[in-house]
């Protein structure tokens, strides 16, 4: 993000979030959805990491699952985690689902966006986000967080026509919401494809990549507005996900990113990837484990941007995340 | 398993299991705990599969965390999930730890194991099992299944010396255990590393294939008593797999067999990878992806077991995993 060729920028994901007291002091004011849909609200706590941790982005806080709402769905976010108590059973559901106005429907992320950029005043760039389509799709389906996604998988890869109408809907919807995010000021976007890696390679390729790389090729963006994309698992996906047309590639832990490098040239940068766990470590231990992040992406053609592997964890030290800040913008020692 | 060289041999992980109504069955009479170290129960689940599938192996019913509740940790195993109530902190909670006498602190198994083999009379042979040394320690401090593994971690990570004792403490006890399997009638084994795949490649380097290699290497066994290692999520893990001294390489379904086959050559047969979701599609959509598992397994040299990419998911249909048993039997088209 920042241009200094000699810095490489970091944030983490998940950066706005419970383990910050200040996020929670906010949380404890209001659920979960009504701090989403309440800009200033969302603002405050998207603000929170860049003054705390001195991060080089802040990233909207939001929920991938707005999306799905949006479209007719009913979500319930508690304790229990997010759920569709009516998830897609076919494709009669289809109906049920439209792709929503963002002005009109989502207009609160929108306007989040709007009161970020103005309260960062260019500062460090603001991140928008969404949820791919497999793992919207994935969600709606099965109703929550699953472990095997037999709903999922049973209904989409048995009937090639309701999978491509679905996902071919999501698709439409993320576009025009991706859109709007970058016309509201977003300066980079992120999408999260939380379940590519329950998918094998062949399945991804119908169910996953084609609808991603749809939605990323949708956008009318400037050059400076890069895309990224990221999920966890994807070591067999990542050239997948790289073709995409996104300008960056989030790598998850598992894949040490030189290894990434061989597997995807040089068409996209890299993003990632200290396992999260690190910050739980001894600031000796950490700074170890952050040089060795730092060494691997410096190989990175065509840039590295430092993040975790995965969210950050929500009994995370800020004191470690702090100082992983300071690591990466200290840099590597002079050879 | 099978000596054939035109029929792949199939099993499934978990085929004993509650998917199954003659297990459920059993289940209702008893706790889980009291199922694992009842012989005669236990055998009785052990050879359900067997008789209804008509696989080509039993595997031993029982549960990973039967070691460390020998080695003096309380084991609760509920509705909830296993649990260890009393985790490990860190070293000092080591000498509340000791490496148990299999014939003495795990005779049931033992029993189960003598069992099994009489009422099979040589019909298919019987694998064992473990946890790898890695998952184990895990489960031991973490006391839980857990989402980012950060007190593992934390001690692992931090503290060399106390890695070093604790996971040599579980491979000492590990090898007594299978040594005691093989001794027992056992005619093969299989080690989980459940959470291989929550390691990267360097610290799985460090405190995975080091100790998973130490238990396999201190094995007295026949060539014909094989030694299968298997994690999920282990796409970046293969080759340290392979070098463990393993006879055959469990494959999760993320990573195609001949892309399995290009990471770790001919050192070891593979097994795998069948999608468990596999089973919930139409017996034409199933057919498709048991062949193609077939086909990719064909040019596994020095050979190929089939089996799923994972535990048998609890709601599959039984008519399914009959089917795929029977679709491997037949095996591929002559061409």
């Amino acid at each position: 993000m920042k241009e200094e060729p000699d810095c490489t920028p970091v944030w983490f994901m998940r950066q706005a979030g419970r383990y910050l007291p200040e996020y929670r002091a906010v949380r404890a004011k209001v659920p979960f959805l009504t701090l989403c849909k309440t800009p200033v609200l969302a603002a405050e706590v998207t603000l929170q990491p860049v003054d705390i941790l001195r991060v080089d982005a802040a990233i909207l806080f939001s929920d991938i699952l707005v999306v799905p709402e949006a479209m007719g769905m009913h979500l319930v976010l508690d304790d229990a985690g997010p759920q569709f108590p009516q998830p897609l059973r076919g494709p009669e559901d289809l109906k049920d689902l439209h792709v929503p106005d963002p002005e009109q429907e989502l207009r609160y992320v929108l306007e989040a966006i709007r009161l970020v950029r103005k309260e960062l005043a260019g500062k460090v760039p603001l991140i928008g986000f969404c949820g791919a389509p497999w793992t919207l799709a994935a969600y709606m389906i099965e109703g929550r967080t699953s472990r095997g996604f037999e709903r999922a998988k049973a209904a989409l890869f048995g009937d090639e026509k309701f999978a491509d109408a679905l996902l071919s809907r999501i698709s439409a919807a993320l576009s025009l919401y991706l859109q709007a995010q970058l016309d509201s000021g977003a300066e980079a976007l992120q999408i999260f494809d939380s379940w590519a890696g329950a998918l094998s390679p062949a399945d991804y390729a119908r169910l996953g990549a084609p609808y991603l790389a749809r939605v990323v090729q949708s956008l009318r963006r400037a050059r400076k507005q890069p895309v990224i994309v990221f999920g966890v698992e994807t070591g067999e996906l990542l050239d997948q996900l790289a073709a995409t047309g996104a300008d960056v590639l989030g790598v998850d832990w598992r894949v040490p990113l030189d290894e990434a490098r061989r597997r995807v040239g040089s068409r996209v940068a890299l993003q990632g990837n200290l396992d999260p766990a690190s910050l739980f470590l001894t600031d000796a231990e950490l700074e170890k484990r952050v040089m060795r992040v730092l060494e691997e992406g410096r190989r990175a053609v065509p840039g590295h941007i430092f993040n975790l592997g995965h969210g950050i964890l929500p009994s995370t030290p800020v004191e470690s995340a702090k100082l992983a800040v300071e690591l990466v913008h200290r840099g590597l020692p002079a050879h």
